[in-house]
């Protein structure tokens, strides 16, 4: 069972500018429009928990819905989703101990946990498994942080490094528990 | 002519933690004791510039002088530095444009610009052309962060990543300038 991580930041850690804009996500040229291996990581999981936010983000884009796995979207606000996303699209409440709790049970092994707010909290809670950063070659001086303020430090271990584009370092890291005692 | 950021961080993007703290450079196993690569990076520049902070902290060591290379502190406040320092530390101050101009007229082709204050303002002055960020699997959670607010994006162009100790990942950018009529 693992939650993991899946995103792009820039060098200074930000996930969106400071007008919130994604537009330094397509600085690095791309001529092939290289997925640069998202569709095989959503082939590796098996759902997917986002905030609000990002949720209505990417349903207010006028793509098909992107997402193959089931999507739960973790708000108190949010009452329904959109009829043609239903049966693909569940709302979903409680702490990130509750919810992977939840989808454990549920039989949902690796969970895409994603949107800068959910992935803070998780991190909060010492709930992220795995983490792969995609790092732009790229200061916005400012935006939203992906990472946030934490009780302790969380040591991880490398797995695997990869460049993407001659410009793209994707780290892979597994959260590096010390003992078996410790939660998971 | 080059200005040169050589440097550790967390993954959360600190270079130290939240007490001010170093230890966290010494969590990955490092049985051989390797300077990882430090050494042929002094061998590579030909000058340091440090702020204040950084200087007082190794100047504070109970340990040889570390620096093979004529070491320029950035300080108003600073009036001399130790005896047995003399010919090998200088103070001076001035705007990131006015060092920069200072040292490329001496001569010093490559500088080493360390400190996570002085990085911020040679960054805010787009006076950085070279980063080696090393980057160790750990998030801090908080402490002095590496950097800064920005005016504006700065691209750079990724050189390098390799993986040291099997867990830190270093990466090398230069900074990608549009135009030759931009300021270099």
């Amino acid at each position: 069972m693992s939650n993991i991580v899946y995103i792009a930041a820039s060098l200074d850690g930000f996930i969106a500018d400071k007008d919130g804009g994604l537009n330094w996500l397509q600085s690095v040229p791309n001529p092939e429009n290289s997925d640069l291996g998202f569709a095989d990581f959503l082939d590796s999981i098996d759902c997917i928990v986002m905030g609000r936010n990002t949720f209505e983000t990417v349903a207010a884009m006028d793509i098909q819905w992107p997402y193959p796995k089931h999507v739960f979207v973790l708000s108190n606000a949010l009452k329904s989703v959109p009829e043609k996303l239903k049966g693909r699209v569940e709302i979903i409440k409680g702490s990130p101990d509750e919810i992977t709790a939840m989808l454990d049970e549920l039989g949902y092994e690796r969970k895409y946990i994603d949107g800068g707010k959910t992935i803070q909290i998780f991190l909060e809670c010492d709930r992220i498994d795995e983490m792969i950063i995609s790092r732009l070659p790229i200061l916005l001086g400012g935006g939203t942080p992906l990472f946030g303020v934490l009780p302790e430090h969380l040591m991880f271990e490398h797995t695997a490094t990869d460049v993407l584009l001659n410009e793209i370092v994707v780290s892979r890291y597994r959260r590096k528990r010390l003992s078996a005692t410790e939660k998971k």
